[in-house]
């Protein structure tokens, strides 16, 4: 039986019109710094692509600073700035800040003062949604871009963090979002590349994937793709509260990214599942994919109220709009005989 | 008739072996850092292509950490260490050291203390290959990579750094590689990537891309090919100077890169050559191509003592293996068609 890819918070398959797109700027010769034909022509894809971009985004007349990820976009946003945060932010985001905000158990953030604030739209592993307030200084836009209808203009926050590789485009490709008017240090140094934002030749092939990438996601949230998404979620969320186990469906009491499912299993530690549902077929995670690789518990759920023992047993069910109906039955039944396996033993 | 594109320093042509091996990795969908089996996947063809590179630059043993860019490498190895180098440097490397170093009219650097220096092997405008010295903290691989042949270890130097698209891989991926045993500050923080030096997900397409060109370029090398590429910029060399202009040939006394050949041609700005090349289906650089956009005089060659008025006077030709004969020598009467114009003017 073939495997079913339910990570979609980790990363996504690369979207058909992203790899046409990546394909087509293979034979774009120049380097978009150069003033020759093939020079203009190379930077002709990239000012397009940002248009395409800020369309998506509803970010038009803002600033889009390509960058190699959103991880380097939150260093550019943040670095030096003596931000606060909440501990829910992705680390990318935390590093830079302090971790001083309250969370209730819901997840939600309290914020004191937004100038001086990084929050994120949406959490990677919770999918907890935050309104975010007038005037923010910083949004991990990240998990919340080609998910939920938002429009950059619209949000009240001065800056934006967005990755390409959560929404059908390539990894390593993320960009910078700016209120126009407003400006950052360029962090790398050398050419005079992104208005001196941020030097170094650009990733024009990346950058096409993600403006194509971006587009198709655009559509197909205004098709409602992702509504049907969140019934699928939904359906999968029942199915595993029906079946009688103590488990605990984190964050879902209020706004929640429609594809994301994040479960405490009493008794079950997280990696075990992962590493469970992996064999049986099926790809999860145990918290966000960057700190995955180590064993340890959520410091997403831990900063939510979790203690460290609940926080190390959960795992996150992310769906995109290709996992069907069959396939997340198929999961719950999976997990449910590995499940009562385990309590038996512990019984 | 159709373009002819002599400016490879400035970015190359994607290989087909990399365009293949690109293709390829769009369908590889984990996050190198999940633990389930496409996340496996993922990280084996992102070490497998770390091995590719390492082999190709002669590094086994080092450590290569990905980057999106030399820029960034350079970053990495460079800031906040109080290195010394010399005006030559790209600003990617100079942007963080102090350049204080002496340069000769050859383009030849005096190094005091190699601990403390980053010194360049290759310069991008002028193709002077450097004598590094043992010991050197830093050096910049970008241009030698591919055209010269070079083995890292060999070398003496702490840490190199390097870039795909200047020998057929694509834009805005690069690597620091650093000798066994030493450690560098990340400077993006968040997930442990890199064994803990560069945070962020991997571009892994570009990655993929980046170690099928670096092997290509190492059997072209092996093969001989810059070699007959050598004999090409020589005949052009040759041929531009027989024809009776006082042109300078800059730093063709020593080791140059095989495929470069900067001119100062006295009273016809580079500027203004690069434009009407251009006009004339050439492709040439006045300069590095991320500055190109300036109108300035190359601080390349006022560092090697030429005055501001010559340094407003050089283009750079910079040849790969698929320029002939032919296409350098219509280079050469286009050329001097312009030249004679101009000086007839200005007589």
């Amino acid at each position: 039986m073939s495997r079913v890819y339910l990570d979609w918070n980790a990363t996504t398959p690369l979207r058909a019109e992203a790899r046409a797109s990546m394909i087509g700027a293979m034979d774009v010769l120049g380097n978009p710094s150069s003033v020759h034909a093939e020079g203009r022509a190379a930077k002709a894809l990239m000012e397009r692509a940002r248009g395409q971009i800020a369309a998506a985004l509803g970010a038009e007349g803002a600033d889009i600073v390509f960058t190699s990820g959103a991880t380097e976009a939150a260093a550019l946003a943040c670095a030096g700035r003596g931000l606060v945060c909440a501990e829910v932010e992705h680390e990318a985001v935390s590093a830079w800040c302090e971790g001083s905000l309250a969370v209730d158990r819901e997840g939600r953030v309290t914020v004191l003062d937004p100038a001086r604030t990084a929050l994120q739209l949406a959490n990677s592993e919770t999918g907890v949604v935050q309104d975010l307030p007038q005037g923010l200084a910083v949004s991990d836009l990240t998990q919340a871009f080609g998910k939920l209808p938002l429009a950059f203009n619209w949000l009240g926050c001065e800056m934006g963090l967005v990755s390409a590789h959560k929404l059908g485009g390539p990894k390593g490709v993320g960009a910078l979002v700016l209120r126009r008017g407003l400006d950052v240090a360029s962090q790398l140094k050398g050419g005079g590349q992104e208005m001196g934002r941020r030097a170094g030749t650009e990733n024009l092939i990346g950058i096409a994937g993600f403006a194509a990438a971006a587009e198709a996601a655009a559509r197909d949230l205004a098709d409602g793709v992702w509504e049907r998404v969140a019934e699928i979620r939904n359906i999968l969320d029942s199915a595993l509260s029906a079946m009688g186990f103590e488990i605990i469906s984190v964050g879902n009491s209020g706004p929640r990214l429609p594809n994301t499912l994040n479960l405490i299993a009493p008794g079950w530690k997280g990696e075990t599942q992962v590493m469970a549902m992996d064999l049986a077929g099926f790809a999860v995670s145990a918290g966000s994919a960057c700190s995955s690789g180590k064993v340890r518990a959520s410091r997403v759920l831990r900063a939510m109220g979790f203690d460290e023992t609940q926080a190390g047993q959960a795992i996150r069910i992310s769906l995109g709009p290709d996992v069907t109906e069959t396939q997340v039955l198929r999961f719950a039944e999976a997990w449910a005989r590995d499940y009562k396996r385990i309590r038996s033993r512990a019984a």
